[in-house]
């Protein structure tokens, strides 16, 4: 299986904000941009995999930024880094003023997908061969997520979690 | 401002899942869910503080099971502790199987709200006081997760995060 | 068949009314309350039978509450009755104000729905047994609606309606 | 205010049934047919009216007939008798077959509307003069079922109910 | 195959604006008013046809009158000549003020649908009569559009559609 | 007011194909995709004028490809001709096979759309500079177009649009 680039399964997702998707504040509900991510982001896991994939998980999501009714939403998705049947999937989220036009970061987030066969088993996944700068930086940072994510769901002790440990021993 | 109970703020959420929602295993879609839970969550938020509330992170969720098209998802949220003018909503995902009507746990995750005025500035919210042994577990978790959600957010340094740190080195 | 009581079937759907649900007065539209009234009911009479339900009739509805936007409603079903394939399901709809969280009675209503196999075909259902007061008098109720759904519907002759022809004769 | 006729109101909704909106015989939801007689009475009551108009109540609703997804459904609804402020609207539903284009009687249902001025008060509506014969039958049987609904929401004694009553004793 | 007459095939699709469908002007999408014209038109040329129908294309459609949240919009589809596996459909749209009750013409549009079978392969459908003026006028203009349809598609060239030359030689 | 590029302006919008948008032979429906095109046109029209934008007609659009339920479809638009007030829109629709990956165009469509003010009132548009082949194409062949949605709405005669005559006379 020949690897591939993040770029190749690189996603854009552009809509705008409609009214039936904002809270009492006209701001677009996190749940509403929780769901677009997901799509988009299982877009460029398909991209990369050429497979049925299923979200595994999604990292700690932040929201800094509210996204006003009749905003323009970009959400921008390309595989960071692939496992062996999974990949993480890195997702940048800006907006448009809808007038001024000034584009803004409203949010990132990082999603894992699983490639499934037909009856729902995992099957390998093409590697995965960072580019530029982010990307590399971004497939660095992969693992340190993938043993925070396995720690947290029990499936690996703290102190096994060499790159995390050194993270919490640094400062 | 008197304090209050989580199950004051418990709010269940019971519905089908439809074909709509489905992806091509006819499996619920994650972003649904994801969905679904901020509504729920949402709904507790603002039980438990009687204010607007907008999400305002995710903390790291799980998709161990698939949710076929056609189950009943019983989406159940409580506030889990309050802060100055935020509150951890915690979230039970149960589903049901069509037939045999056995009810598994499908998920859970934990999505962190504040409270804002009319004008989306923060405001205060009462306290909370855990009654049940799990409401009182969860409460006492919820001050590690706040430090992680401040380290993961580059607000606190990691070694300032005491409750964290003893987590990483008690191995 | 083991009987079964009504607690062992009662929904709870509890969700925010948004701006795409409501009419000009920006109160959420009849209909749309008809239609969650029919989902969390047709999950009720699933969880009673185990089979698929299909809605066979919706007794007499008044809206006398009108639901604003931004409200919670919560809508709470249980069968209250059941006959040889056919399941009576009682609705109470209750709704939040938005601020100062009280609850009021916004509707109830009463939908029968039919077991069915994969074939359509009806099916038998268990019976039921009622447990609390509320509940006994809304099984021993339900024989008089049935009655007069069945004069209704043409299948009985007014004066074979015993219990119905009980209650205009009574005044 | 000119009396106006029943076909002034008609209103005719024709339209597909959909995947997203059938239970799993692949049959319409009862909720989602209750939610479009809804819209076209709504519709049919405000061009009597010529008023905001608000559901007030549902008459009994049998489901007969499975309307299999791909069908095309016609909603057909007018008003049928005008009171003070309130409109009966009497819809019957048909459904074609999607090959043969068999045309059958799906469903009937009657719907009450109330015309409101801006701020929800309820406001005088136009009188009614039927003109076909179904559509005198329909004006004349509208008294009978305004009693039920008066006696079934405790609003008149049942023995007051004269035109209800008779149909009890006929027998 | 008998012919038939358009208004066999005449569809009637009356519903309201909902605020989700409108843009920040709170006038319908012109998208929203695009889907609701295939979906009638789709359905009149399977009246037709009594096929499965796929749309085939769309001729030029000007939005001359912008149409406000609350209008009631009818969308009105008939078949307007056969060819012979494809339907143009001649679409009215109107649209009625919420309180005068004025009716005006919102736009018209000329959608061609083909009839195909299971496999999704063309089939034969019945020829038309046109009966009303409008309705011959119509079905005279329709060999024209079709010419200058293939035209646009590269299927004619310019100098062998007659009917178009013409046109543009009149003047 | 300065002029801007097409790429300036260039929107896209990437989406799956779910099955509540598909016809019986499981393709998209074309209304459906008629809806995508203008939501993504619509966008870019904004970008290139900075001002809210509604939908003034859009082009003969033809079908040629069927787009199967699961598709990724992308659609791509962007400014091609700027006149005084309307700009016209180029939009390119490409889909992806679920399983191999590969790349088909399944549509284009042209779309044109108006500025306008907070009260409706068309204003004034940066005029457009093209840059690549493609782009340069497309702005030449728009006076052709304009003139030709010209002499259909009977606002110019058909003798007078030149650029038109020129192409029925040159064969």
């Amino acid at each position: 299986m020949n690897s591939k680039t993040p770029s190749e399964s690189r996603t854009v997702m552009t809509d705008m904000v409609l009214p039936s998707e904002t809270n009492p504040l006209n701001n677009l509900f996190g749940g509403e941009l929780l769901a677009r991510m997901d799509r988009a982001a299982s877009i460029a896991a398909r991209r990369h995999s050429r497979r049925i994939t299923v979200t595994a998980s999604v990292n700690h999501v932040a929201f800094n930024q509210s996204v006003p009714v009749g905003s323009v939403v970009t959400v921008e998705a390309a595989v960071s880094r692939a496992f062996k049947t999974s990949m993480e999937v890195y997702i940048d989220v800006w907006m448009e003023d809808r007038f001024t036009g000034t584009k803004t970061k409203a949010n990132d987030a990082i999603y894992t997908f699983v490639a499934v066969d037909d009856t729902g088993k995992p099957t390998e996944v093409p590697q995965i061969v960072p580019e530029t700068a982010l990307e590399k930086e971004r497939y660095a940072a992969a693992l340190r997520r993938k043993q925070l994510s396995l720690v947290l769901a029990g499936k690996m002790k703290p102190h096994d979690a060499t790159e995390l440990k050194a993270l919490f021993m640094e400062g």
